[in-house]
């Protein structure tokens, strides 16, 4: 504990506190119509740099510069084009051009010296968050991580550690906390309409093999945005490699680590053909990656035991054509919730089949929906990722804790490294950390609580 | 070994060998119009009798009495009042009256003596089903025991020496084998149109609280129907005690013992509050088994693993409010069919969204069902329990194997003592045996391979 760092010593540089609102510049979009239910009740901003503006940074971008509150004091990327084009976006939106960093792969820490940024968000490949993560940290910022998985559990342990050590919170930007019917479903959840929870399934269920060949059948170095970097994991890993789509949600309507939590996960994965036939198909037999045996299987099933005795299922299923699904499903003594088919069946109900969830969606819908359908939904993922964004400003500029927090975060995170060793060994169970070293016992729920953010 | 029967000694006695169809009285239904896919091209008959002839035993004898081709010489069941009802069913149908076997819990022994009895089907507890499949076997009967969990992997074993030894086949009475969509898929699945098979899921997700506790919140002694001995295996036992009504039409999907088998599965149960609720919820908090702890959890999950390196995943929830559901899902490298939304998603389909399966079960209709609906659907459990009889009927009639075969048969049962020794172990993973003895490996399959049975 010898680099235990006093969160004063970090908040004396570079956050809000001492820093008149009024004296920064503002991304204030004339002409945009502030969401009635966001803004508090002075005038302070949230200063929040983007690392990692890429595709999914620039919708980070985006769901920023949609806030009245937030200024976006600066962005780095590798790639000088994508710098450009964010900077240009934000003017675009009427704020004033953030600093450009780009020079260069530690460029990164020249940003993060700087004492006009109260938090920053990253969205570089998944090998770099953990490194950021912990330098933003360190130089006393609020932390905003893209989803991913873990590589390791001890980097999880890091995060956590440094996140204690420092003062300063980190909230994964996981959008499907924010949609519009897994809100409705926490919030039946807690008015006990489900009764005692019993079982959850999610997954993340997205044929992305688009995603990991472009142009054509290429990926690593020939390879083009994503496909550049997130490809190899398919080829060296084996295991739910993206699990928080599915988790985030549930995870909050279980309470994990808010008075629950994982005690265990089975893990267990087909064989892999999805992404060879789609490179045969789009490259050709001869196509010099037509033969690669790639490590990931199609479908990866996890099952997880919780502290309160529920099961949680998440399928990984992102080499095969289908349709879109995160395989929704919660269920209680009382009744239950399907994604699939938007249903629900609640006991005493006749007949005795699946009822449409959409009434129900509309009279349990959460009260942040509410206020966001009032105040105009905006942003990608249906208005997810504005939400996931805006939550983070909030927390931010307000100085209070991340709806979503570090313990909330790594959970997410460690399901890819346990469930990468449960398949090593032949699906056997493995131990789910407690990062919270018992904290969960008494911990409330902080997510969804109300309308606020 | 030193038992080994001969199978021709056993044929010797009690088969259809050398007896004259003309000679035996006929359940040949005045009036009754015969399907027309059923018959043969002589007037054989299939000589059956059944065991157990409680409400699911009536079903057997029910579905029998529709076929032409079958006599129904005795029944037997320790309740005489059933006896009598089924007898009645069977001249109803205009049949002669079959014998009634009621002296007792060895009666059925007597009845297996009978030299004018091919094959007998078993529907009784569960407990008896395997000293009842042996019996029959060691009298040179066919037998088609009811569905349910095995207790030990040694009864499997059991039922699959006794089997090779006697020649005389096993065939589990799997109606869901026969379900319309299902064959549909598995039709489907052999001409390709899914690719290569990936990831299968399917349960038993049935609320049958109403089955367990009879009359109110009765069982056991004080309990009727099933509830006098179905629902002390949920308060001792804590596995997926009722695996085959998802399982069977997914194995013959997956050709498991037929080019493929299972080698390894882990199981996790949740929590156990159904029934509990149930019995408070109709007995009152003050009822005698208000306070009962049960041993089976409300959802059981297991993942198996197959030789091809699929997986499958078997959902048990039986305890809690909700619509039926078999949760069937097949998936291979070009789409996926899923029960819950009667959907399917094949590769390149426009838009990239679920699309009814309607057309498709139309279009991929399977021969038996062709000829079923041409015929006249009838029989309980939308026909399904009609064709499993009959499948087993003209098994018995032209002397051939049964489509199902032994060691489809303890594959399914099986599932039940090798859940509970996972849950038992944390959700370690077992072995699934080879009940085959590597047979597997160069078996054909040989369930629903046309329109004839």
């Amino acid at each position: 504990m010898g680099s235990k760092i006093n969160r004063k010593e970090f908040l004396k540089k570079g956050t809000l506190a001492g820093l008149g609102a009024s004296m920064i510049p503002s991304n204030i979009a004339l002409g945009k119509k502030a969401p009635a239910f966001i803004q508090g009740k002075d005038d302070r901003k949230a200063r929040i740099a983007v690392i990692g503006v890429g595709s999914q940074g620039g919708n980070i971008v985006q769901g920023l510069t949609f806030q009245d509150d937030v200024i976006i004091p600066a962005v780095c990327d590798i790639n000088p084009e994508r710098v450009a084009h964010v900077q240009k976006m934000v003017v675009d939106a009427g704020g004033a051009e953030p600093t450009g960093y780009s020079n260069g792969p530690k460029d990164y820490i020249n940003l993060l010296e700087r004492d006009d940024i109260d938090g920053v968000a990253i969205a570089t490949p998944w090998e770099l968050h953990t490194e950021m993560t912990l330098a933003a940290l360190k130089h006393g910022k609020y932390c905003a991580p893209e989803v991913r998985g873990a590589f390791s559990l001890q980097e999880c342990w890091d995060i956590v550690r440094t996140s204690e050590e420092t003062g300063m919170p980190v909230m994964l930007l996981e959008n499907h906390n924010y949609y519009r019917s897994e809100l409705a479903v926490l919030n039946m959840v807690r008015q006990g309409i489900f009764g005692e929870l019993i079982h959850g399934q999610c997954g993340y269920q997205h044929d992305i093999r688009y995603v990991k060949f472009r142009p054509g059948a290429e990926f690593g170095e020939k390879g083009e945005r994503a496909a550049r970097w997130r490809t190899n994991h398919s080829l060296h890993r084996n295991g739910d490699l993206y699990p928080t789509h599915g988790l985030g949600p549930i995870a909050t309507i279980f309470d994990i680590n808010h008075g629950n939590r994982f005690v265990s996960l089975t893990s267990t994965a087909t064989k892999s053909r999805g992404l060879q036939a789609y490179v045969r198909e789009h490259g050709g037999k001869d196509h010099p990656n037509a033969d690669i045996q790639w490590g990931l299987g199609d479908i990866v099933t996890t099952v997880l035991k919780t502290a309160r005795g529920e099961t949680i299922v998440i399928n990984h299923d992102v080499n095969l054509p289908r349709p879109y699904s995160n395989m929704g499903r919660v269920q209680g003594t009382k009744g239950l919730w399907m994604e699939d088919n938007n249903s629900i069946y609640l006991d005493g109900m006749t007949p005795k089949q699946w009822h449409s969830f959409d009434p129900y969606r509309e009279q349990y819908e959460h009260p942040l929906w509410k206020n966001f359908l009032e105040a105009g939904v905006r942003g990608g993922h249906g208005g997810a990722d504005y939400l996931k964004t805006r939550a983070f400003a909030q927390a931010v500029k307000r100085q209070v804790p991340t709806p979503i927090d570090v313990y909330d975060s790594v959970m997410m995170l460690a399901v890819t490294p346990l469930s990468e060793q449960s398949i090593a060994r032949g699906s056997a169970p493995v131990d789910f950390p407690d990062f919270t070293d018992g904290k969960w016992v008494n911990k409330k729920p902080s997510f969804g609580l109300d309308g606020d953010f």
